[in-house]
């Protein structure tokens, strides 16, 4: 797999993502929006997975290069800080979306992106922008609304979700359907039984250490099924 | 394709199925329980297409032969007075279910049933009753419990679900969900956005004239796929 730094300056902040071409001719873009520790050996697996799948992987640094490989509370921290300013965040996807968009190989019409835990926050911040990639995948993600202005929503949309998620719970299943309604998106929901948080993840306990946080073999392999037909129905 | 009438006597009531056994070895058998219409061409469409993906074809008379191409008032009917005695339609679920596993070729313990609409609650309630069929997908159905003893569920299940279903609000979405892990079930729901009752049927408008009952392609398309990968990981 070839592995490329793609360094952005954002707000005074060093951002370094991590683009992952296919060997060949690709059949699109996925941005991969990672969870609160930022870019780990787990976000570099769903690339090769993405790029087995023929399928360019740009792995967005959403915390900044100075946070990498940082202790859990510190991401915590800075989860907080952007989780605190949704404007600001969505200005931040949005640049990294047009950073994207210019590596060599891109077609700026073919991209998708898709995020875990708050990296599903993201790429549904991303396409509550009204954006026109094709579409999202949140895994795991939180589904709390931005509170900025409601534009339609021009990219198709999937969650995966797992039910009994201690930061997501039915009620934000509803609103999240009402939401997505409203905007006029093209939506799914796949809800998955006795799953928690992060399931996608096969460290979520070790590495995160909160109850309701831990991965779920079956929810990770279906969700994972699931976006490989999601993304052959975006690309074609 | 091969289809072998199976006719069954239940309380005075002749019920005639349809079997469609594949060509050679199947994967499984799939029992297809019909929406309130009873057996048509729609049913034995997606026969044809299970024969295809390698499983044999159990399409289910629920309403009895004589109801075979009446009127849809006529259908309604039947429909309130099955629903309206959940104990007796569990009692016939599972002696269908017992008739199915008697055709020739049919391995008792590799079966899965779908259902559509009135149906889709047909092989909800089949999974309720605790059977150790391998799995049961609900597309469109309706989501009442039977208000019978709970029982564990062994079956897995998925339910592919319109949002706009206006027999089925999203407190029911959540409601089958709670009730669905208090069971034990391996469970997930698909909700799909803009998307009402009976999105598998493209003559569902005319034949149904409900507001809110239509054919929806991309609900349509997305829950077939799903099933194909569901089945694919009940039979292996």
């Amino acid at each position: 797999m070839t592995e490329i730094a793609v360094s952005q300056t954002l707000a005074n902040e060093a951002l370094e993502h991590v683009w992952m071409p296919t060997e060949g001719q690709a059949r699109g873009t996925v941005i991969v929006v990672p969870t609160v520790m930022g870019i780990t050996e787990l976000e570099r697996g769903f690339g090769e997975k993405l790029n087995g799948w023929g399928y360019g992987a740009f792995i967005a640094d959403t915390f900044g290069k100075k946070f990498r490989g940082a202790a859990r509370d510190v991401m915590f921290g800075e989860l907080t800080r952007l989780r605190g300013d949704r404007a600001a965040l969505k200005d931040r996807l949005l640049a990294i979306l047009d950073t994207a968009r210019q590596q060599q190989g891109v077609e700026a019409g073919k991209i998708a992106a898709i995020g875990f835990c708050f990296g599903g926050q993201c790429v549904l911040d991303l396409a509550r922008t009204g954006t026109d990639i094709l579409g999202v995948a949140s895994f795991h993600g939180l589904f709390d609304p931005p509170g900025l202005p409601a534009n339609p929503i021009k990219a198709k949309v999937v969650a995966y979700h797992g039910w009994d998620d201690p930061m997501v719970k039915p009620e934000a299943v509803v609103a999240l359907g009402q939401e997505l309604t409203e905007a006029g998106a093209d939506w799914q929901i796949h809800a998955y039984g006795h799953t928690g948080h992060g399931f996608t993840n096969p460290h979520a306990t070790s590495e995160i250490g909160i109850p309701g946080v831990e991965y779920n073999a079956a929810a990770n392999r279906r969700s994972w099924q699931a976006l490989e037909d999601y993304l052959a129905e975006l690309f074609g």
